[in-house]
């Protein structure tokens, strides 16, 4: 991963609940970062999130602190406490204000979290922070994810190259309204807050939030992005709208960063042996085939069924008609990875079962939906569901 | 079971799908039987839905034919055809009309149904149909359960006592907008096509809508009423209106088997061990405590720790913020089996984590969830989810 102007990373194994690995990271930005944020739009947020919510106004950050371990929701007054204590330390340790300071807490919901465990680390941290720490900085933010999840792009920006990074984490409890637990943005581009804002809430529209691993949306699902400006030194124009043609390029390559992280994210659902990508075409509109889309995704029987590396086209069509959108029965076709296997409300004539069930042994799976009833189109990301599933989260907490 | 008069069922092994176990039910009722029926919302029924829907509006009854092991569902016009076919076999085997005669078929989507295996069976069958064969019917109709599902209720209508007897079966693929797969109601009360749809339709609201194992919605669910009016010899009034005083009792006894039988498809849950009955109080209205606690029964983060033993209360809170219903994080109490684990937004002080976990180990789990905000409550029932779900479903078809 290559560096970012104006980004010093800092992870730390500070037994926060795990021992002997990396559980709190301390990202420090310069002066003048601008911050970006969307959340999860549960009713019952985490202390952080609110946190993050209530500084997002002033659009100013120097710093970002994350746990890994405990989430710090539901946990009252204490949950707040803890969420002023934290950024007052940070703020120490970085020499900014409190209204600076960014939170994300992941893990387990309902225990009170102890911040005086950052007393003495996060001024340690500050002082240890260095351009290039990106892998150790993604290990630290895990909680059950299998591999650490990072994704960059160099794009022109005016006449300087500037450099986009990104890093994220979960692996359950994915749905959309945010999909992911945790995911940061960091770039050395000159853009305002609000432009800023603009592009982080129309990239999340069909990356994050077109991922589902188990139709469970967090309590702390935060995504923020942060831009440092230091490459208006290299001459990158300042951009204060989203809509600036100038910034073009560079809002397809943020873009393709999210959806990347988004794909790893649903790569390592929980569990997880396949990459599920649902695709529905011929809806009556986009969010027609969003829901039907969803609808299969969120299908334990069509999960299940692809753990078992079954084409069970029947449990499709269950999830389709179950998802309240138009669709008429017999104008329905389907298709895994380009297998026709149902066509106009009936199993296709020329269907091989021995080709379809060798197809399925692929580790990606793509279904390809076809309603037959106007041009709405989308795409949704998910995993399979297999036992692991079952007991990752059987065991979690005890 | 008793026997309803009017009533008789001729379970046999057909050879539809399995060997050397029942797999079609056919029952015979007498002349002037009148019928009612609910069925799945699905945009893709199966072909016997549709056969039903069609026949209702006659209100009349002479046989119900059942199939598992096929669902006749996605078989396009050939599925259609055999619908017809089986009809005209039954309407021969019995002597009444096509319009008469009802079906349910359960089982694979997709595959095409060879009615001609019904052209022996359906006439022999009818021959030899008797009134006494209730848990044998039961387990006809049987697909992935593992007990057949029946019960009965005896009621004052008017000076005669009436029977009610119902038989279910469904384990998986069982969601609200019908929660089991197949369900039939017969009695001998004096009823009308009408009176008995509005029975019917208000029974289902709080028993089988009000159940889901996994969140998916078959393409097959049916729930058909018989009332053969058999005790009007006995002196039963006819009755022709769901709001007749004299009704009342009946109408009570009624729906307790529906409740009873729901609650049976909930612990029948494919894998599942514990039965799990959610209650939501002090929410806005009734419709909104009916969305939260769907939103918690078919949580998978909720059903995998309840299969844990784990009173993981803190994935409660997710499910209950992800419904997108009016919640206040800082009035929400938690109780699990009676014991309060959460208390206005934060974990209760009395919380004692080894009585909490001792009353996980029991087969039944009640989760109690207060909002503080109205007077809204409701009540839903469905199961944990266990490695044995992801291997019934990940292996069903092949």
């Amino acid at each position: 991963m290559p560096v970012i102007s104006g980004v010093k990373l800092a992870p730390a194994a500070a037994g926060i609940r795990y021992r002997d690995r990396p559980d709190v990271l301390l990202a420090v930005m310069d002066k003048g970062t601008a911050v970006a944020g969307v959340f999860t739009r549960s009713k019952c947020p985490s202390a952080p999130v609110e946190w993050c919510r209530a500084k997002l106004g002033r659009g100013r950050a120097r710093a970002l602190v994350v746990n890994s371990g405990n989430a710090n929701a539901f946990t009252g007054r204490t949950g707040r406490q803890a969420t002023v204590l934290t950024a007052d330390i940070a703020a120490k340790a970085v020499g900014c204000s409190v209204g600076e300071v960014f939170l994300a807490s992941t893990g387990v919901i309902g225990e009170p979290l102890d911040a005086t465990k950052f007393n003495g680390v996060l001024g340690d941290l500050a002082q240890r922070a260095t351009p290039g720490e990106w892998m150790d900085a993604a290990r630290a933010i895990m909680t059950t994810d299998t591999f650490a999840k990072v994704a960059t792009s160099a794009v022109k920006l005016g006449r300087a190259t500037v450099t986009i990074n990104g890093m994220a984490k979960g692996a359950g409890m994915i749905a959309p309204d945010m999909a992911t637990m945790l995911a940061f943005m960091f770039t050395d581009a000159p853009i305002t807050a609000g432009a800023l804002q603009s592009l982080l809430k129309n990239g999340v529209e069909d990356t994050f939030n077109a991922v589902t691993i188990d139709g469970d949306t967090s309590t702390s699902d935060t995504l923020l992005a942060f831009a440092t400006g230091a490459a208006a030194e290299n001459g990158a124009p300042k951009i204060s709208r989203a809509s600036d043609h100038r910034l073009k390029a560079f809002a397809a390559a943020f873009r393709a960063v999210l959806g990347n992280l988004a794909e790893q994210v649903a790569r390592d659902g929980e569990g997880a042996r396949k990459l599920v990508e649902i695709i529905v075409e011929g809806a009556t509109t986009k969010a027609s085939a969003r829901r039907i889309a969803m609808s299969v995704a969120n299908s334990p029987l069509v999960k299940t069924a692809i753990a078992g590396e079954d084409a069970n086209w029947g449990r499709v069509v269950m999830a389709v008609g179950k998802a309240g959108e138009p669709a008429n029965r017999d104008k329905l076709s389907i298709a895994f990875n380009g297998i026709r296997v149902a066509s106009r409300g009936a199993r296709d004539p020329s269907y091989d079962e021995a080709q379809v069930s060798s197809a399925m042994k692929n580790p990606k799976i793509q279904i390809r939906i076809a309603l037959g009833l106007g041009k709405g189109r989308d795409r949704v990301l998910t995993c399979d569901l297999t036992k692991e599933y079952v007991a990752i989260n059987g065991d979690y907490r005890s």
